[in-house]
């Protein structure tokens, strides 16, 4: 069969495709495995049954699931959720926006494939541009996403230690060089996978260094607020007219919509669109159906803010705790865990690499994702790139709790290995 | 604001982007218009009240409803579904495959774009291949849908005619080459925009013409068997493992789930989900829980047998009969209706483009979609492309009827306009 660049490139078994297929072999064979690996959000039962009432709604009222199911959207996807959106954001953060401002697209993956490769990739001039990436670790969806070789460019962050345990990256701006090869800065904000939130002082910086080089700054608010609001810090949310933040209703309860959020100037939101028109026809109209009711009353708040975050905050918190009485011996870090579903786990200097601390936790039952795949644009050599684990904390609480005792005793067997092969030698 | 190419190429307004905006502004006049352009499919109440059982349904069963909304599918789609698909396409028409031969994505619109350029575009050996239409008109949604210029190749099609009033493309197979330049072969079949359907010999021979080239046939299904089953003619459903079938739930009635589905080889299927993971991480999972009770019970073909194609023959044929009883006394022609929800309408020689003729439609309240959209690959100078409309017929039957009259009306004006014009001279 013969394919195209395009075919070749985006149909590839990618690492990431192999790891996905690892993983799914690995749920389906007979052993019962605990699953921190991959991002599904929690169900939380309280939060589902909202999205039951909202449906249970539609079925009551004569004509409005009829009219739901048989009907296209435009591309810019349903206008009276946007002006609703639009609202909401204009209530709660003072955002001066419109619906114009906004365009849906079928889920937030797709939504960073259009923009990425609207602002990078080649251009009518000859030139060729990337995607800067100011915080690596980044998100592993990013890194398959160019249409062009060598999308990403990206920079080592600093690693500042909050205690014994606990560490946070941070933007390095020493390091960080907008040339002219870089079309677009982007970062996910809570950051996945290390559950970072970039300061309000990193992002002023990053929002005045795209403005000043005429390119946009992208933010990935797919755990954001102000829905899902999966963020403990105190972080201030962030848009200006040269800025796009993206949103998803993934992490709020609604996977099954595919459903993305782009807000942005009118120009650009209006591209989106026209783009939607070529790819898509037209974003799904479940999504706004299930989520519209909430954000048009204002419910969509409480439900973050009462159901979605206490519930993801309890949870990374017992995790964190766990890992940290657990490897107190050892020179284990872990990532301030500050939103995001995910904890970011660093065992510095482990004798073995991320890859093969991944395969000994799938021989003892437990699914996690090594660290290494975490770093687009990162290409030099660097030691702590192996010394990573994300894993999950969204999982019903015995099923983290089990697999988190096996990742710390899988880690201390593998220091303490090095050490007696030390002492041998 | 720089854009790459592809942002540019993707994402400015093109002709259809800028008709579309028309008609959208048409529509939120002040004014009624008469849609007859734009192809939401009908509002069947009958085929309605099952989707609301479905739902109803899956509310019912204990935690259905929760596990639904929460959960992300695999990148090739719910694996169940697959499976109950493969069943049914096995049982019906004896096809040879499993659900390792599908794919569903966000949208038939989105297969087209990773179907086209997977196999048209640049090559990594320099060379570029083009999709060739082998019966223009063809589906004006192709037309943007590729990552590089000059992306199609189509060749004109024999015009027989059936009756006084009646005729049929059919491909020219003396005029159809599959050079080194073209990488796959698709047809809609029924045609999106003229209800032709390509007969079983002319499918023959494509296929054998796509296989002695090794490059693909790819067979766009959306309003084909066995479901919707839009087809008013007996043409016989085609599949061979060098044939790509793309089906879609938008016609039996569920457009808002933007669900496309792809019965391909196995390698194919799995570089399509393989691509789906890159784009658009999964599929949603609400087109398979509404469409699948119907699939696994053998209902879908009683709801689009029964109810969806009786309910459009209906509508095609009276639709027909008005406007060849309406426009006799003119050189009017009419593809013949075998299926889809449109009617190809040729005026011969019409004195006027069927931009202006659009434009005099507009202005009286109808709206409709000029033919000359629809020939994408045939760039040379052919005054047939400028006297078709499509007209769409899936509205209710009093906004047809008065739609058809004006169009009838505004017809025979042009042509009345013409002669006298000569008279003059």
């Amino acid at each position: 069969m013969r394919l195209s660049r395009f075919g070749e490139k985006m149909t590839n078994d990618t690492g990431i495709c192999r790891l996905m297929d690892d993983l799914g072999e690995a749920l389906a064979g007979p052993r019962e495995m605990l699953m921190l690996g991959a991002g599904n959000p929690a169900h939380i039962p309280e939060v589902q049954k909202v999205f039951r009432g909202v449906m249970e709604d539609i079925l009551s009222r004569p004509g409005e699931y009829e009219r739901l199911i048989s009907n296209y959207d435009g591309p810019e996807g349903n206008k009276e959720f946007l002006e609703e959106l639009a609202t909401l954001f204009r209530n709660e953060f003072g955002w001066n926006i419109t619906g114009k401002n906004i365009c849906l697209t079928n889920g937030s993956q797709l939504s960073f494939f259009m923009l990425f490769n609207m602002f990078a990739g080649d251009y009518a001039d000859g030139s060729r541009r990337k995607v800067l990436l100011p915080l690596a670790p980044e998100y592993i969806g990013y890194a398959d996403s160019g249409l062009t070789p060598d999308f990403f460019a990206a920079v080592k962050p600093e690693i500042h230690h909050l205690d014994e345990q606990t560490f946070k990256y941070m933007v390095d701006f020493e390091a960080l060089e907008v040339t002219d090869e870089i079309g677009a800065i982007c970062a996910s904000r809570p950051t996945n996978p290390t559950g970072n939130v970039l300061t309000d002082g990193e992002i002023t910086k990053l929002a005045a260094l795209a403005r000043q080089n005429g390119i946009p700054l992208i933010l990935d608010n797919a755990y954001g607020t102000p829905f899902p609001d999966i963020i403990f810090s105190d972080a201030r949310p962030y848009y200006d007219d040269n800025t796009i933040v993206c949103m998803s209703m993934s992490k709020i309860g609604l996977p099954v919509v595919r459903t993305g959020i782009i807000i942005a100037r009118e120009e650009i939101a209006r591209r989106v669109a026209n783009m939607n028109a070529v790819l898509s026809l037209a974003p799904n109209g479940m999504g706004p159906a299930l989520l519209g009711p909430l954000v048009r009353s204002g419910e969509v708040l409480r439900v973050s803010r009462e159901m979605v975050k206490p519930f993801y905050r309890r949870k990374a918190f017992a995790a964190a705790a766990q890992l940290r009485e657990a490897l107190r011996d050892v020179d284990f870090h872990i990532h301030k865990p500050e939103g995001a579903l995910f904890l970011w786990l660093w065992f510095r200097d482990l004798p073995i690499t991320s890859h093969e601390f991944y395969e000994r936790l799938r021989a003892r039952g437990v699914l996690v994702l090594p660290g290494h795949y975490f770093f687009p644009g990162i290409d030099e050599p660097w030691r702590h790139k192996q010394e990573c684990l994300r894993v999950t904390y969204a999982g019903p609480d015995d099923i983290v709790e089990r697999g988190l005792a096996i990742i710390a005793d899988e880690a201390k067997k593998a220091y303490a290995e090095a050490k007696s092969a030390v002492a041998v030698k």
